[in-house]
């Protein structure tokens, strides 16, 4: 399979993401990329003894040393606490400006390991080997890096761009079938944006996808990530259309929060998300039903959650009004004019109830 | 007298410097700059009850909403979990995006600040308030924000510009004798730098400076903001001259570290640093005996440390080695071709060991 390269055109620095296979056994784009030959690997317990000795082996082959941060896995663990993790470690090992951070994992790994480079002596390089297929789409390109804290979900964080992103499709393998779809919630958000003939293509080949056939994979995160690198470089602070990456999220924050961090995973919680902001964007007469059906059906098709849990009315607008997403009070929500076609408003309340009571589980 | 203003261009987001009295005490050029009607001013325990009420007072008549943070005052202070009371505080009012956060302090709140605006939701808008002399000169202006680690100084943080800084002659008055002396170091250290004639000019008046002359002050503080401003336009992310700005600061956080973070104050350990550097310039012979002589008499004249404290060499080595001016392992120092002439470069171990001695405490 050939390596597709997606570039990333952000002004004052732009990068390549390499999508393919063998990227991460040899590495060799890495050691191209390096300011001297020293790097400190960030990754987690579940995807070390995966993926760390063959990272290390490649880079160690071309005379390039490598500290090893093991942080533990899990969401509940993108704090502060495991970013000093980061910090004392390498502070310890005297990494330098110019040492290279390598974050090899997920998106919780990716965020933590970005916003560790953005802050540590102020900078430096840092890249990007998502190994989920969400970090792979969404979590890995764009530069927002970020922690969590008791009140609110990546609250702290920066804008900080890596130098280059290896998207393995072999590290897909390993992935655990709820995560795998969990990372097609946010593929298939890109349909719904602004990519109708994606969305298309999405309906036709989705069995397929989900059975995991590589070249429809590779293909299916080439478009994801020209997507969003179109939409990133346009936009890299996020203070006009960026925001449309947000969709489903506003709601699945909510439910991610509702239910505790980690009882859903963050894609699923879009799913459900999304499901509800193409149910209010029915409420506003944007969508038939029969769209609303056909978001249902590609989802349920990749097996992810279209019914959101019923966290009450209100506990969704408190939720969902300590969201980022917030400017003097009002509440931004990212809807559908038609399916691929989104667009930033304002909700009404009758049509978030509407909304929230038709895709909510009805409690008996 | 009149409101002098620098602008400091840098590309993406230029900014005016405003140096006079009644600043504060009015308060419209802040309102000028706001996103929202809405601010949080972090302070300390020292500065709040001479300043603040007198800051929110004129905010409120323009009808802006004031949150108010106060910290402990020091150093010891300018750490992870102060960053974390701003972060708490931030986010249980539910500061938003468009938030501006106001630094009213010294160099610790507006490092503190700078990085908590940094890196609150991803970056907010900020504003400085300098009240002592050396963030007036230095500290708020050039956008390096950080918070200090148990294993260095300074080693978190981002470069972070902000919107405006307000430079209040007024402020000056409370500020204790160790404290202004402690400032003139860095505004000495311009003129070492690059600007014989601003040197030549402090030595004529030094003695008018230390009466804090208000008139005199604002043209210092005005030239010392140019000069900071043009080296930080060039080099923002100080990959070359903007490293001339840390003279006398290698030296100096040794001093700083070895002593323990508060025994001295940051501006005297970069005045005996200063001396330590004109020694090791005349170790290279690039220095006369009478050129180190006239530095340290300067020095002395604003009331100064001129003798180092004595760690010991191989304790300044390592010190120093963990400094972040280090690349693969080298230190580089800020050295003196000539009075008003710095450059950057290496320094062999018998020039280190010669500054040393001649510059540190006999110890009998
Ligand atoms: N920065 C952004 O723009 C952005 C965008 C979307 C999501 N996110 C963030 O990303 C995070 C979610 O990312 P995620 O879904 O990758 O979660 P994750 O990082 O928690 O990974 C999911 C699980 O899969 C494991 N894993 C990773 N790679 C594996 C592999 N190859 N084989 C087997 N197991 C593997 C992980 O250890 C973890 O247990 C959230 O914190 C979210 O906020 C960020
Ligand atoms: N960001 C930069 O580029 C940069 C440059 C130089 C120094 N710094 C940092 O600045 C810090 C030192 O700054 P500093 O010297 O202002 O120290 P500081 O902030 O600790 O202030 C010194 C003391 O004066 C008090 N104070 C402040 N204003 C006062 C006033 N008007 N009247 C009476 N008391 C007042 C403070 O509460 C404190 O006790 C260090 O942490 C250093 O690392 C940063
Ligand atoms: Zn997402
Ligand atoms: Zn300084």
């Amino acid at each position: 399979m050939n390596t597709h390269v997606v570039r990333v055109d952000i002004d004052h620095a732009p990068y390549d993401i390499l999508i393919g296979k063998n990227l991460l056994a040899t590495a060799t784009a890495i050691g191209q990329h390096l300011r001297q030959p020293r790097v400190a690997i960030v990754t987690n317990t579940t995807v070390a003894p995966l993926y760390l000795s063959q990272l290390v082996f490649a880079l160690q082959a071309q005379g390039i040393s490598c500290q090893e941060i093991v942080l533990p896995d899990g969401e509940q663990f993108k704090t502060w606490e495991s970013l000093n993790l980061i910090m004392d470690a390498l502070l310890t090992e005297r990494a330098e400006r110019k040492t290279t951070l390598i974050a090899l994992g997920g998106g919780v790994i990716g965020d933590m390991t970005g916003f560790a480079a953005a802050i540590y002596q102020r900078g430096v390089p840092f890249i990007q080997i998502p190994t989920t297929l969400l970090a792979q789409v969404d979590s890995s390109v764009g530069g927002k890096t970020a922690i969590n804290h008791p009140l609110g979900k990546n609250m702290i964080g920066a804008f900080y761009q890596p130098k280059l992103v290896l998207a393995d499709l072999d590290t897909l393998k390993t992935l655990p079938d709820r995560e795998f779809s969990a990372g097609m919630a946010e593929v298939i958000k890109y349909g719904l944006i602004d990519d109708l003939e994606f969305l298309q293509w999405l309906e036709t080949h989705i069995d397929a996808l989900m059975a995991r056939d590589e070249t429809l994979l590779a293909e299916a995160i080439r478009r994801c990530c020209e997507n969003k690198a179109r939409i990133v470089a346009a936009d890299e602070k996020e203070t006009g259309q960026r925001a449309l990456l947000n969709l489903g999220h506003t709601f699945g924050h909510a439910i991610e929060a509702g239910l505790g961090y980690g009882a859903w995973l963050h894609g699923e919680a879009v799913a459900a998300g999304m499901v509800l902001a193409a149910y209010a964007s029915a409420a506003l007469d944007h969508l038939s039903a029969e769209d609303v059906q056909r978001v249902i059906k590609l989802l349920e098709k990749a097996r992810l959650p279209v019914i959101s849990p019923n966290l009450g009315a209100e506990q969704y607008k408190a939720l969902m009004a300590q969201d980022k997403k917030v400017d003097a009070g009002r509440i931004k929500f990212i809807l559908l004019r038609q399916l691929g076609q989104a667009y930033i408003g304002e909700l009404p309340e009758t049509a978030i109830d509407a909304a929230l009571s038709a895709g909510c589980e009805v409690v008996k």
